[in-house]
């Protein structure tokens, strides 16, 4: 680690915000020494309350996590948001978002808000968000709010990142089973039915009630369903307590270590998957081969089964 | 390969349902022998129209899906449609799609509905998709329509998969930006503004229209917007119209050879992905040290980084 690198890091830990930017700049941008910065902080983690936030785009979770980080700074927390956001490479969806939510925060200091972009075709998304974690939590932020935009299958890995998740919900949107067969139920510790004045809340709360009857929680904690309109702060008290309900049984329950093990192996493999599709890119094709057997994949004189399986078969793993 | 998927295979390429059903399972579960199904059915791929559609739970994908393969029905074609629903481990969303599904499709042989569970950790739902479609397309489904169940990143990759991609609105969801910053603007091809008899279809045409002209496609489609409401099938006539013409008009232009190396690169990159972390965590650790790592990480003894770092030193490539 370069001298410059090493006064980086000590500035973040005395809680530089700027110190703080650079590093996630880093971080997420693969730069060197970004291996070595996320080891150094690794250890220093841990203390943070790990909030994750899912639900469609739409369901007011931008305005709900806004609230939620100004509910606890007047709690005097020093909040870290983290925003996934896939955004459109020719609409800069991120830096919309950004722009709207400095209205709100750009003068705070104890609110850091950071927007993450999509990471192109080699995923790794969730890679990236628990590295930007890593590096909140270091920096001493606590709670920290990871947001993702859409439901899908990556943003269910990244809020599987979280310590505690937050389902957002609206009435009549997806009516019945859409808006909940979409593999975010069982991962919601706390179900937020936002946008509660619309017609349709009784409807919305009993349908998850009745999915959430059919769970099997080893845990024992019963997911609360709150109602909220996050526009005008409606129910943002109750969430907050409910919030701490929850970190408190699950610290307490027997199971939260077994939570503990799934968040690292989570964080494991989705920085393995990562790293490890790079090496191969980058070390398993000579200079132009990659673009040649694409090409012949294309025209079906190759397949990709037969392709990797070379690669794999060509693996070996020093001792 | 044995006799028996031998014969198997023979059954398929013959347009036998349960033996295409029974080969996508095998595929599905990587049963043995499953790579070597793939790579010979590989080379009789690549035929079929395949049509991705995506949008926000709720959007009226199924209902639309379902009316889109009615309507190909009617032309003598032979619909493939695969559904990824990363379904809840306990309520069995796949499930309750499937009947509601069979409704419509249960006594005509000539549509194949097969639905997708999530893959759990490892993702591979992207790979795990393309290989269905790799056996449906030999299996001489055609148009062979992808539906997801989500809008997220590993949604975006799926949809990645096919030659047309439709994206699927709806009125008053998501009022303006948030439903549009959702990643997926960038990739349909048709946008289709379903439950056009809702309030704000205006509104959202024009947002739609306005995200549009800030695009940059080097092909030369100008995206249309198809008003619908799948479920008394209006509009569905003209989608379809719609849906000939983009083929139409990208299989004539000269960008066509770059999207299917874009489709081949994605293929290969998604079979690479999910095949390197399970050839890592079954070979790169020796019997039961998986989990003292996972637990030492837990624990902040170790971490992720280093652990990664390690195994991507100790890789060697064959020559």
């Amino acid at each position: 680690m370069t001298e410059s690198v090493h006064d980086l890091l000590q500035e973040l830990l005395k809680g530089d915000t700027r110190a703080l930017a650079r590093v996630i700049t880093r971080v997420e941008n693969r730069a060197p020494g970004s291996v070595e910065i996320l080891r150094q902080l690794y250890p220093r983690t841990g203390k943070a309350q790990v909030i994750g936030i899912t639900g469609s785009p739409g369901s007011g979770k931008s305005s709900l996590v806004d609230r939620l980080a100004a509910a606890y700074r007047q709690k005097s927390k020093i909040v870290g948001v983290v925003a996934v956001d896939p955004s459109s490479p020719f609409t800069g969806g991120a830096i919309l978002g950004d722009r709207i939510r400095m209205r709100t925060f750009g003068i705070d200091p104890g609110v850091y808000v950071r927007s993450m972009a999509a990471r192109g075709h080699l995923g790794g998304l969730a890679s990236a968000t628990a590295d930007v974690v890593t590096v909140l939590d270091a920096a001493g932020k606590d709670p920290i709010l990871i947001e993702t935009v859409g439901v899908g299958q990556d943003e269910i890995e990244i809020v599987k990142l979280a310590d505690i998740s937050i389902v957002v919900l609206v009435p009549g949107m997806g009516d019945d089973v859409q808006a909940l067969k979409a593999g975010i139920m069982e991962i919601g510790d706390i179900f937020v039915i936002n946008k509660c004045d619309r017609a349709g809340v009784e409807k919305m709360e009993h349908a998850v009630s009745a999915m959430l009857s059919l769970s099997h929680r080893t845990d024992g904690w019963e997911p609360p369903i709150v109602r909220t309109i996050a526009t005008d702060g409606q129910g943002i008290g109750e969430l907050i307590e409910t919030i701490g309900k929850c970190h408190q049984f699950l610290d307490n329950s027997i199971v939260r270590a077994q939570k503990k093990r799934e968040v690292a192996r989570q964080h494991l493999i989705s920085v393995l998957e990562e790293r490890l599709v790079m090496k191969v890119l980058n070390d398993a094709f000579p200079e132009g081969q990659l673009e040649d057997i694409v090409g012949k994949i294309a025209e079906r004189r190759q397949d990709p089964y037969s392709v990797v399986e070379e690669i794999i078969q060509g693996i070996a793993f020093k001792k």
